[in-house]
């Protein structure tokens, strides 16, 4: 018998925005892995804490690179390949001797996140079950308190590191927008938008204890967990 | 005491792929709204069917048209300006009168989709407050068995209801791709998928018991829950 692993969505950021599906699933797991920063918790086991049983056994998976090396330096993905590689292969033996694990991820974990880089190694030899979760880009626009799109709005999610004039021309080519991966990428992001005549808002840990959502040019700093929002003006009759 | 009124996103199809916030407001309402068409169970009560309580009074909004009057046509804004006129009076009379209200929405209730004509009707007037769901194209990429977005990849959400020309277009500009309103506009699609050069697929029914994936250009119809997906290929280490 081999086991199966489970990548869940546990959704942006409180316990109850987890699906029932994903509650269970975490709640009954006997092994749980999760990545994190190291010397971190981690924000997808911050979620589940308190719901795991007695005698779990819990797999931490620690980046060992996050911003200290550019991204398109080869040190980068060969450091992250490795590592995926072996988080893999840890994931794998266990499925292999029959046990089922639920690897948690942040939102969804098929769009954008780390557990992608596990579902494909794990694949064909280990039976892979995806548990779809709310994303925090849901979270943000709900927080926001106004719909990101509407009738038929188009709606781009980009991430902000893309070159400034590529984020001018999407940001004026879309009704709606989502942009992710803030961080050092906030002034940039803030002239893209006013280049592109639009307003924007920031929320901030949506779903989480610290929520704020303030207009994007109003700060000079975004935190880790912040998502910019463009909201859609479609059809509304 | 004025009642809240609940906009609950209740998920792509699968009662547990409901948050347990959901669940918990569902299992509990006294009052319980939902759209349908006019002769039909509707889809997300639907999916609720069997978590109601024994006493609850359900609010079923008939829409008055569906695609029997062409969007562009000033009739048919009018007709549903009154529509959404007279549900969001008859909840604003129960939220006056001091009853919450959980009004169901498939989906996420702010991406897309009907509720949002309510919201902008009740506020400021009547207390709002939002549940983020799991959208269908989430589920509709859990189903492909394969991630939507990697690295920095861009992401596009469009109505295959945009003129050819523009389809094309944003196909050609983005890295991945979620359709969603296909129906009768489906070889219109999928003659823009094949001049954009990009492969596509098709889920149907995601997270329903009918769920099926095939590749866009194998279908002559498609039901009116389908989204076409075109997964991106970004960085991955």
């Amino acid at each position: 018998m081999i086991g199966t692993v489970h990548g869940v969505g546990v959704g942006p950021g409180s316990a109850d925005l987890m699906s029932v599906r994903a509650d269970r699933l975490v709640r009954g797991a006997r092994h749980i892995a999760h990545f994190r920063k190291a010397g971190k918790p981690g924000q997808a086991r911050r979620i589940v804490e308190g719901m795991l049983r007695a005698d779990v056994v819990e797999f931490a998976m620690d980046y060992p690179v996050t911003t200290e090396i550019p991204l398109d330096d080869p040190r980068y993905a060969s450091t992250l390949a490795g590592f995926y590689e072996g988080c893999a292969a840890h994931l794998r033996a266990l499925a292999l001797g029959g046990e089922d694990v639920v690897v948690l991820a942040e939102g969804d974990p098929f769009f954008y996140g780390s557990f992608m880089h596990l579902h494909s190694r794990l694949l064909p030899e280990v039976p892979v079950r995806i548990v779809p979760g709310i994303t925090g880009m849901a979270a943000a626009w709900a927080a926001s308190g106004v719909p990101i799109t509407w009738g038929d709005d188009v709606l781009t999610v980009a991430p902000a590191t893309l070159p400034e004039g590529e984020l001018v021309r999407r940001i004026r080519d879309t009704d709606a927008l989502v942009v992710m991966k803030i961080g050092q990428n906030l002034k940039k992001l803030q002239r893209a938008v006013a280049q592109a005549g639009r307003q924007a808002v920031l929320v901030e840990y949506a779903a989480m204890p610290e929520e704020r959502v303030v207009p994007l040019d109003s700060v000079t700093s975004a935190p880790y967990f912040s998502i910019a929002l463009i909201h859609g003006q479609g059809r509304r009759p």
